[in-house]
């Protein structure tokens, strides 16, 4: 899912989204909330309607973004309180406030609010942690219950805690398993921790999901990581890595991330990938770097659209080999290929 | 002609470009030969292909630009010496370099180097500068004529300067119109001058200009001083107008500019101009002020598609009211609503 945080995947317009491939996007629920605020998005029509993106969106609480941009927050048991990184505004995110909130901006999937622990943490304060999430994941459905959301055709996904513990991953994997959620995400990966750690978090928690619904992992992640999580079943992502290094002058190839700044690329003829076929693929590495080095929006444009199409692609080379078979043998050499570098 | 200044109109894609209804867009000779240059243009075969820009492109001739940006210019009878305000490397243009640069790019119509002097300036100094422009388009055009330019299809437009003076402009008018030059530009306007004294200059020089070729003021203007020019003959224009004020967060309307940070549109549901037909027009005032409040990309996106439509419509406009024989009537009521604001 290409991330479109503030009602926008950064840099392209929902037609550029959809030609480079994507079914679903992602919406984050803090933002929108802090700005232009949920009830605005709910009275223009809703979030599909405000940005005129009209397949899948999936939300996530916010909670996550709580841990990690908000000031001063205050972890409770109904909820956490928390001052805006905007204007410093003092709000509160519990279960009735983000399922409220994503109701509000219509998203399709809506994540459960969770407690996400930082890396690394206790195992007193992780089992708090998966505690306080199984909780508010049961309270988040009572609600999409009551309020007719999930009536209305929209979902709710859970999200398994646990940190390095992997009894506490089992745990908050069965039990939520337990409760029939449509979707389950891996939550608290990509906190800082090195990849081997992730690895095995997202190891330890997806053979306990029911693997014939969605299972996703929040956050992640490079080109290599997505296909080491797939061998691990996981089906579903989000990241903001594709969008985000596009606007900073980069683009991924097979043979890795390439900066357009550098000078190699000055008078190169060629596309970013010999036969990737999108918009972005008629215009030479040469123009590209030319408007990466003049600051030109244009840049952020195009770099984006062939990011996005470039991990959308991957992606859907990877479920092609799952089902001829091959994908254990095709991944290790994509891998191999990608980090060997150009 | 939307202005396409370092091989991209900013923040479009051609595409857009191109669905905005531009037939035509400019290219600044001073800034592609700073960055990345006319010959690595040349190399990667020509402007149009480097920016993938398949309808006409002019040209100006990097003179004007050498008056508003470089520093330490010294005028000189071959050309003008200046350091570049990029890193402030000693540089040269004449005659035979804004041609050379010009074709190097594959321009469609190249525009001859003229002295451009301030205002207000002396008689004195206008009559050398009209003096000096004359010369520089002769050579300009021999030069054209001897290295093939001009006889692979491609074409050089004179510019006429002479300040205000009345009767220099005249004849700096006619000197040229003498030559059969294929167009002719009113050069030396929009440097400073009240928007009555540039009219006047305007109409001090287009009578003396062949009213059978294309006439075209540089520069210029806002959406009122457009129709205001058309009726003194004026056929071609060329501004950053309608761009730059997209990257600040306003959009053009029959009733005036108006600026999306302001409140009152952070509920509008309504498009920016109901019946303009363009991609912008799909999303609501209340979604363009998000976005622009929130700094994101697509609100200068989608806003200079707006804008630039808005120019190409409203001279489509003008065309349509030419050819009914009501263009007076029709743009003296266009102008008296725009000015009245909403």
């Amino acid at each position: 899912m290409p991330v479109g945080t503030a009602a926008t995947v950064k840099a392209m317009t929902v037609d550029q989204v959809k030609d480079a491939g994507a079914d679903i996007i992602l919406g984050n629920t803090y933002h929108l909330n802090l700005r232009p605020g949920s009830e605005l998005v709910r009275d223009l029509g809703g979030l599909h309607k405000f940005m005129g993106w009209h397949g899948p969106i999936l939300t996530d609480s916010g909670g996550f973004q709580v841990f990690s941009l908000a000031k001063l927050r205050d972890i409770r048991d109904d909820g956490i309180a928390f001052q805006s990184h905007i204007d410093g505004a003092k709000l509160f995110l519990g279960p009735r406030e983000v399922m409220t909130i994503q109701q509000n901006l219509g998203s399709d999937i809506a994540m459960v609010i969770d407690e996400c622990p930082p890396w690394p943490c206790s195992r007193e304060d992780c089992r708090a942690a998966v505690d306080r999430s199984y909780r508010w994941a049961k309270q988040c459905r009572q609600i999409a219950t009551d309020n007719g959301f999930l009536a209305s055709g929209h979902h709710v996904f859970a999200i398994a805690q646990g940190s390095t513990f992997d009894d506490l991953r089992r745990e908050a994997a069965e039990s939520l398993a337990a409760l029939d959620f449509p979707g389950y995400a891996v939550g608290g990966v990509s906190v800082g921790e090195p990849e081997p750690e992730m690895l095995k978090q997202v190891a330890a928690t997806t053979p306990f999901m029911p693997a014939d619904k969605p299972r996703y992992t929040m956050g992640l992640g490079t080109p290599p990581q997505i296909l080491k999580m797939i061998a691990l079943g996981v089906d579903m992502f989000d990241c903001v890595h594709p969008t985000r290094v596009a606007r900073n002058g980069a683009a991924f190839t097979p043979d890795g991330l390439i900066n357009l700044r550098n000078e190699r690329y000055r008078t190169d003829p060629n596309p970013l990938v010999e036969g990737l076929a999108n918009y972005t693929a008629g215009f030479s590495r040469a123009y590209l770097r030319h408007l990466v080095m003049a600051g030109e929006i244009l840049a952020s444009t195009l770099l984006t659209i062939h990011n996005v199409h470039f991990y959308l692609d991957l992606v859907s080379q990877a479920r092609a080999h799952i089902e001829a078979g091959d994908f254990s043998v095709w991944s290790q050499a994509w891998i191999a290929r990608y980090e060997a570098g150009g």
